[in-house]
């Protein structure tokens, strides 16, 4: 089944205790288009660059199965820029630059050949652009899905309020869900978000692993205790790209495929953060995702499990 | 299989965001007790209180299965008491008062009845106490398990790396390892701590469940995300006393044994948080503790589980 991910195709500078990356390829729709696509056949993008976008990094994407047909290309603008250095604990980060450029204006235009949408990912953008996309689609998607952030609760809540009663699952971590409802249990946070609309809410905890309320059922999906986290950038992204990933190969949205689904997402994610940028998503195979995968069973079952 | 805890019975007032619990029955030997024989036939402790300590509250000890036989009564001196008020987030708190009274020359006898001791609890208290207790038994026990703090890494270190050398198990929370070990991934943080001495560490995270680690081996035990956080007083020894409580009742010391033994501790802390103190786990059924057993299973399944 087909998934369309709105979001960023970006350059990052990145440093970290470990090192500076200088300008990489960054944004949410590259880490969602990466992850989505080792498990899903097909992943279409609605995004925009500038024409310094290198055509090395778009033609990346397309090999590794990243749909570039939505991705407009500006001529003699630039494109989206972030920097930012993360503080020694990696769980925190300062952010030195914020450069819109293209992005200050972004028409999210969706091809025709995207309109067959099933699974719908809105990554993290501001909530009015996330409802046009909505809007833009011929018929509704099976399944859409979230991200957003504080800051667009903090700029555009009323926005965030009408996308959030239009989708399916939202992704946030959870600082952002506590923001969002004002509770301070995660699971009365859940309740509360999930009366805004979504059927279903994923709490992303970082390297505590996520949650996943749906009505009165809940999972719990642990983090692979890592030695070393290179660089976390893209490692949220990763996560629900895997997941949506999941769910559309399997073209199934139950309840049980999403528990599955968030367990593929940690494994991309526990593999994204080994690289700065996107680096280890471009050469991760199935195979390295599969075997992760079972890992993150083995980590939490308590009967032996050799599989 | 018989349990010999050493720890504290004290007097803690304690203030939440919910309410202030006055002068009510804590201490380290009290939780492991209670929680322990939950499980286990027979909990012996090894404590010392002063003439202020009610009969009833002994009497509880003794009708819930803790052997209080060990359990000195100073006549004319006063049991330790510690005050404490918890932030709104209840992960954090600040001592109001420390009062050591009795403990401060606390030297702890061992009946001759306790002697038969397999699993050894060594609950928080001044290290070179905790190696008394090992250096009076006869028979080094089957398993040596021990609870610190920071305090002691502050103010005993050298006491603290003896009493390391001679364990087979330490409990200490993620903050408390980091300090340990000198390593912020607390995979390294746990492989450090293991060249110290005891070959299998269980860190603990609060609200983000806990981990286990035994040479390469790895388990991670989920949190159950509550809606209500009472009382946090005491979570940490019940966790701990419900592990060795599993182990002993099944007189088992392998790994396997341990994974769900950290089940069986975290289902027991999180019925201890509902309450002021030893409240909830004065009339705590086993029942209740199997059936939130199977809650926290169910919770990281994958599958569908109807047990």
């Amino acid at each position: 089944m087909s998934i369309l991910s709105i979001g960023t195709v970006a350059f990052d500078d990145i440093e970290t205790p470990f090192g500076k990356s200088d300008k990489i390829l960054g944004g949410s729709a590259s880490f969602i288009g990466l992850s989505a696509s080792l498990l899903a056949p097909k992943v279409n993008i609605v995004a925009v660059v500038g024409d310094d976008m290198p055509k090395a990094e778009i033609d990346m994407l397309k090999s590794n199965g990243v749909d570039t047909e939505g991705l407009q290309i500006k001529e003699g603008e630039k494109s989206f820029f972030w920097a930012g250095k993360y503080h020694n604990d990696m769980n925190s980060r300062d952010t030195l630059v914020t450069d819109l450029n293209v992005l200050a204006n972004f028409d999210p235009v969706i091809p025709e050949n995207y309109q067959d949408c099933k699974f719908l990912m809105l990554g993290n953008l501001a909530p009015a652009t996330q409802k046009l996309v909505i809007e833009r689609l011929k018929n509704r998607p099976e399944l859409i899905v979230m991200d957003t952030m504080n800051f667009w609760m903090d700029t555009a809540f009323n926005d965030l309020m009408e996308v959030l009663a239009m989708i399916d699952v939202i992704s946030i971590n959870d600082e952002e869900a506590r923001q969002l409802s004002n509770e301070y249990s995660l699971v009365k946070a859940a309740r509360k978000i999930m009366s805004f609309g979504p059927k279903t809410v994923i709490i992303k905890k970082g390297e505590h692993g996520a949650l996943l309320f749906q009505g009165n059922k809940m999972f719990y999906a642990p983090a692979l205790p890592l030695e070393n986290v290179f660089d976390p950038t893209g490692a949220g992204d990763s996560f629900v790209g895997g997941f949506i990933g999941y769910l559309a190969k399997n073209n199934d949205t139950s309840f049980a495929a999403m528990k599955k689904g968030i367990l593929y997402g940690s494994a991309i994610a526990s593999f994204c953060v080994e690289a700065f940028g996107t680096k280890r998503l471009e050469n991760l195979t199935t195979e390295e995702v599969e075997a992760r995968y079972h890992e993150f069973i083995r980590l939490v079952s308590v009967e032996e499990i050799y599989a």
